[in-house]
């Protein structure tokens, strides 16, 4: 098709003004023998589970031709039961509501919720998609207050959430790209205040729970219909090639999204994927032991070379503090190991690997405190 | 869960004010012997194809703890290939773009395009997901005009494109519910009003064209940044549980929508599965033909029966007229066949569906006259 592919660029495009000048939004993607950037989770599905999932889909691959169940009914059935046996808190079918990844759950909250005329708020730095899908769905956007020490500054939040009247209030615990779980208190009060404000949907981000000291906030759903707990089996569950995230909320909530999710969003694959990985629950949590057993190991090892370090309920590490966070990246690089720099001046984040490639990336960085220090 | 389900509706959720009242998209779904509703493929993928896919899932699912190649690079290159062979027009691995479903590609579309303060066009009736999806993400939503046929009148369509000078305009060939294929030469002078009012992004949805007499508009990308062709595996690849849509263009238009997809938005496992069904097109291509063969049985049949049919280029039918469609609806219903009530006064559409389902259901609209006539 040369003919066609004359010098034409995005900008060329009559796209919405505010897209003009950006970039798709995701980590480089570098071909390095550690990569610890992407807080995916090391441990490769065990073959038992493999085998399971070509049985499941194969079975779905059969009915291919037929629209996969529009209501994921057998998909969400299983997690709530796994959210009522994991999370401190019974739920079923009727409060969950699964898509393709937390992105797109939230998304979906943010077309019902917010959208054009509407605003949302986060306390940043957080997870930067919360901002983009705003953006996305055409919700304005405000950036909330926090403490030094990364935790929610309440009495800021409070607030900012009465000035702005915000549609849609995120919390994400633990928070990413700091690591550090929010104290049940923390929502209640944001709730209340919410309530009072506007009343807002407020969602809190618990795509990294599993690996948390803390107990799920899932508990606080109990008398409050606008809030909502977002999950993902990307991290824990080992499946972030999957893109299965899902929410627990009142089913009111569970009901409204469906005015906007696209119908049978969901994948039979999908789905039957999902469905085989929830029958493996156990093997794949017994990973999540070793992982924040190696995430402890990280946060001891970074403190005990001289760094700082940021108190992690979640499956990274947040570290420095770097007079240039991007020129420190860039040095570990060097090293073969490959973090993310998520633009907090000053810090970087690691993800907790194997025991090797913990090993390699604490190398690599008492290597550099030494560089530094000399 | 049950001390905070008290009775709260969806209305009495924060949810934005156009939502309120509203229902979600999607067919009845009735446990019925012969179903004819949702313009699905009555083949099942054959077992070679099945086994295929679960051996390459197999092999997705065995690095499904990380993330899925963002961009879909191997499965836009085959998607290329396909439209290359099967479009009478060369397509490379930037021209295409791929996401969940044809509707989440138009969603993409109308995010970039689209979106709060913009309007996007249809000549209707037609695909009643673009007003849908126009509506999820905050676009305008002009009902364009058609003839009394369900061709495209030209003349009054430029009429309206001039008038509205819309973002983005929809043109469905063939067109569902009515069925027909649209001429090279209306999207030809609709695209040159598109852009002398606006310019405007112009989507050609073609989810059926496997099915048509007519050659598929893929040509008309030439010279033609600004136009779309839209395609899905749903139809003609027997694949509706897979959610796979794709999409050709300009390679500008595929970077655009970049900034507005979800990252990783493509599962591993929908990859995997859509590339084996690629590496199965001739087998698929052949029922296309059944079908092909059938759906102009159904147009033959009925017409002989007495009944008016629109020309039909897809794997359906509208046929009609009755006094009451719902009524007919409920008739062919009681004989045990689903056909679909589209909301075209006077008219009902039936999938093309196995030999066998055919006769059932043409067996109980002959019924249905006979008793009409009576």
């Amino acid at each position: 098709m040369s003919d066609t592919n004359e010098t034409i660029g995005i900008d060329d495009l009559p796209i919405r003004e505010e897209l003009k000048g950006q970039s798709p939004y995701g980590a480089p993607q570098l071909d390095v023998p550690v990569q610890l950037n992407t807080n995916e989770n090391p441990y490769p599905l065990p073959e038992p589970l493999v085998a399971r999932i070509a049985e499941r889909v194969a079975e779905a691959a059969r009915g291919l031709n037929r629209y996969p169940d529009r209501d994921a009914v057998e998909l969400r059935t299983e997690l709530a039961r796994y959210l009522t046996r994991t999370g401190g808190h019974p739920v079923a079918l009727e409060n969950v509501w699964a898509a393709n990844g937390s992105n797109e759950v939230l998304q979906q909250l943010l077309q019902t919720f917010g959208g054009p005329g509407r605003t949302a708020i986060g306390f940043e730095p957080s997870y930067s998609m919360h901002a983009l899908i705003a953006r996305g769905t055409g919700t304005g956007w405000i950036s909330g207050p926090r403490n030094e020490d990364f935790t929610i500054d309440v009495e800021a939040a409070e607030a900012a959430v009465a000035e702005h009247a915000p549609d849609v209030v995120f919390i994400t615990s633990p928070n990413n790209p700091t690591g550090t779980a929010v104290e049940a208190e923390v929502v209640e009060r944001l709730y209340t205040a919410a309530q009072a404000a506007r009343p807002s949907l407020v969602v809190v981000d618990e795509a990294y729970v599993e690996f948390s000291h803390r107990d799920s906030l899932l508990p606080l759903l109990e008398g409050r219909p606008h809030l909502v707990v977002s999950r993902t089996m990307s991290k824990a569950f080992g499946a972030a090639g999957l893109r299965l995230g899902y929410l627990a909320a009142h089913p009111a909530v569970v009901d409204a999204v469906q005015l906007v999710r696209l119908p049978y969003h969901l994948s039979a694959v999908t789905q039957a994927t999902a469905l085989a990985a929830l029958e493996h629950t156990d093997t794949l949590l017994g990973y999540v032991e070793q992982l924040k057993a190696e995430r402890d190991r990280l946060v001891a090892e970074l403190r005990a070379a001289g760094y700082e370090v940021t108190d992690s309920d979640a499956n990274f590490v947040q570290f420095g503090h770097f007079p240039d966070a991007h020129e420190a990246w860039q040095s570990i690089l060097d090293r073969g190991v490959l973090v993310r720099d998520n633009g907090v001046p000053g810090w970087l984040r690691v993800t907790a690997g194997t025991p090797d490639e913990n090993d390699a990336f604490l190398d690599a960085v008492r290597e550099l405190k030494k560089e530094q220090d000399a």
